[in-house]
């Protein structure tokens, strides 16, 4: 499947399910961006979800999105339970105005949903020549360092600088050492896990996945990783004036209450800094001294962050994608909605 | 000696070294918090090494310190490879005037010198109601992932929130597993190192103290540790108009060069955003939550970062600093300059 097809398709489920046609190309875009950058998990495939978040009445097609100018650089924005990644781009455009006035600009966002990867985020930002710092909570699944009970979400934090006229430097991290996926793709195929990943409900670090699974992740570098993960919700929950910690929803365990997740959006006009030629000139020498590095295995150079999700995009839109039929007839069965309607 | 005599202690040797008063208080403010906070090594401690840079002319006494309106919420400062801390405190002084008129705003700064801990930055500013991500580079002492040679500073990242009527919220750290400090110290010690601190000048894991201080300090966390560790060096050196990566000098291969090292300040006018009382109840919320948490270990309670340090803060206001013979006559020699001068 082309990207196109995959838009269109996208686009056609979101209309199907109560999307409006500007809305449903944005939402279609970040979803895209992540099955293109090759992150399935965060791609079209969160439709299903979404879909089925959207019939219960946990997230709210046609909820009214409030950016409220707090400051002359700064954005509140009430999500009011709308679909993830249209809050995620309306806070996104919004933080763009004000850095372009202002050389930086910020949004934060309270009552949003799951918004997709960050790392699509980034990108348009760095597109139109912003570096970017954003991040958001989630529900909780990690245990402050010590503890033994999660309180704390596997926040992501995404960081970008443009290139112009080359691939933006992104890096787009959860805190804990791997993501929950892993653990449950280790459970699937009936293997055991490393025993740094996560440990079971009582603490203890386990090699088990459904012990792990039913315990809570690690976070990575210990209390750094803990603290990272609790600094990203202090500015994303706390700072937004949405909820944080414990108080942020899971559809896991509630699949009808909205998410209730905070964002922020942190974004720098490098053309206030200099040229683009000036940019593409420093990140040339910056990439230059990365990739110069000898590689302890030579068959696995240095790479920049990001570099791997450019390179699959890069071969995503040149041979396509490939989307699992049952996907597919999922999203065509949304799409029949808007034909019957 | 009491947080007034070591700060006097700190000002007379800075005014010895050919301060002016006004910075040598700014200088010794920085440093004094820095062992206040119980990191020494962060700490008066430095004022050594500043001494010896300020006498060999890697760090220009006098130097003009140039602050550049790039935009309205951005200001670029040249710190004309001026005493680190000095430059530090200008800069956080630019960002904060900045995010006192925009909500927020953001120092980059270049021709710097190493700066002294970010933590007292961020307390700085959380007692003025900032929030901040402040970073730096630094010399190279990391390889990116997968490679064999440092091309890498141990940038550290600064995060604070500030807390009215109690202690802000702050995560200071670097990238690496442990400070290389601490590898000295098990080399004084005798002793070995676990193998994940660091490797040995070929990329291999060693426990052998002496091996690892000629090797490479390992990030915390594998590629997503070198990834921030990058992004704060994109941030700090790259956007700033400054050295990066293997351009940042080492004092200790080239004790008489500039450091050039960069810096960036983003911080948040929390005013904006609400009252200091909307605030404080939800950060006594958020502390809550974190704090509630069932420990591990019933001794160990779950702690917020920042707290080991605000505790030490308070203990060392209490009870007094206890600064080493040496170092103090070391400081009473700088002083005495002044009164022969």
């Amino acid at each position: 499947m082309t990207e196109a097809q995959l838009t269109a398709l996208a686009t056609r489920a979101l209309l199907g399910l109560g999307i409006a046609p500007a809305d449903a190309a944005d939402v279609a875009r970040i979803l895209v961006m992540g099955d293109l950058f090759g992150h399935h998990t965060h791609g079209v495939l969160r439709l299903e979800t979404y879909g089925e978040r959207i019939d219960n009445g946990a997230i709210r097609v046609g909820a009214p999105i409030a950016i409220e100018p707090v400051a002359p650089a700064v954005a509140r924005v009430d999500g009011g339970s709308g679909l993830g990644p249209l809050v995620g781009m309306r806070a996104l455009r919004a933080a763009m105005e004000r850095a372009r006035e202002f050389g930086l600009g910020m949004a934060l966002v309270r009552n949003g949903n799951h918004f997709g990867a960050i790392a699509p985020y980034c990108w348009l930002a760095a597109q139109e020549g912003f570096a970017s710092i954003i991040g958001s909570n989630a529900s909780t699944t990690i245990a402050p360092s010590g503890g033994r009970e999660e309180r704390l979400g596997n926040n992501p934090l995404g960081i970008g600088v443009p290139r112009p006229g080359g691939d933006p430097v992104i890096l787009d991290m959860a805190m804990s050492v791997v993501a929950r996926g892993k653990i449950r793709a280790a459970l699937k195929r009936g293997e055991s896990i490393p025993g740094t990943w996560a440990t079971d409900r009582e603490g203890r670090p386990t090699t088990d996945p459904q012990a792990a699974l039913e315990g809570f992740l690690q976070p990575m570098g210990g209390y750094k990783g803990y603290g990272l993960a609790l600094m990203v919700d202090l500015f994303a929950g706390l700072l937004s004036g949405g909820a944080f910690l414990t108080h942020v929803n899971s559809w896991a365990d509630q699949p009808e209450a909205p998410g209730n997740l905070g964002h922020f959006f942190i974004l720098v006009d490098t053309k206030s800094l200099g040229s683009p030629e000036w940019l593409a000139a420093r990140m040339e020498d910056f990439a230059g001294i990365v990739h110069g590095t000898p590689a302890a295995d030579p068959a696995s150079p240095v790479r920049l962050p990001g570099e791997i999700e450019a390179a699959n995009l890069a071969r995503h839109r040149r041979d396509g994608l490939r989307i699992e039929d049952s996907l597919v007839a999922k999203l065509e069965a949304y799409a029949a909605r808007a034909a019957r309607a």
